[in-house]
């Protein structure tokens, strides 16, 4: 799944990414970097509102889970189960969101467990950025669920 | 500030909270409540997205304290420090998030510090509701800066 393809099933899927301005900036396997434009997400402070941080954070970290599950030739019903997120600074303009595994050992386990299982769950975090400085951080619990297993 | 006054102003000055289609529902000293419809705020999996629900969440409790420092007769820049938030279940339809502080208690003690030093700090809870079922929860800490106070 290339950057173009990720962006569009973004705006498609998720019409809020779309009022967002949501961009694709970066796909690898070990990070994913989304953006998105202060203007849209303005709060009354003319800084980014806090719901737009952690919105492109959780963004950033859904779609690092589901690219990569797609080249293991995967497909998950992929769900956030909680997250905390610190707003380090104000955001004064347009801002990403860079996702990573915090535990990178933890992806052939989450793997080795979906496919036996058809459930497991694993961590990820975000780094906000804005213009090159760091001024927010995320992580989140995220569990993959095989398409025919319940959502309970 | 009323229910239409608080909307207005989420709107005008939270372009997000417009795209989300938010709604002030209840006002009251002790417990905010905004809503949003399920279709702006929707997922590839006809759900609501994590990212509206933090929002919302976030928009209630930045509301309670807003409108809480203006009974008050107190302006405040109104900063959110950090959040942590759980998705229990899928929210299926239209949603709630009810904000309310965890130690009501803490309320005269943030006004008395913020009056004295002008910067206070008070955590915020919000439960998020969907047909009358608990389906998340949030929460998180805000600080109230003086607006002549520098802002790190």
């Amino acid at each position: 799944m290339n950057s173009d393809a990720l962006q569009s099933y973004l705006h498609d899927h998720i019409p809020l990414s779309r009022a967002m301005q949501v961009t694709v900036i970066d796909i690898s396997l070990d990070r994913l970097v989304l953006g998105a434009p202060l203007a849209p997400n303005i709060n009354h402070r003319d800084t980014v509102f806090g719901g737009s941080a952690s919105a492109l954070a959780i963004l950033s970290a859904w779609s690092l889970i589901h690219t990569r599950l797609r080249r293991e030739g995967l497909t998950a019903r992929l769900v956030i189960q909680s997250n905390d997120m610190r707003y380090d600074r104000p955001i004064l303009g347009d801002f990403t969101a860079a996702a990573g595994l915090p535990d990178p050992a933890a992806w052939d386990r989450f793997v080795a467990v979906f496919r036996r299982r058809g459930k497991a769950r694993i961590a990820v975090a975000s780094t906000l950025e804005c213009d090159g400085q760091a001024v927010g951080g995320f992580q989140g619990a995220f569990v993959a669920l095989a398409t025919d297993q319940p959502s309970a």
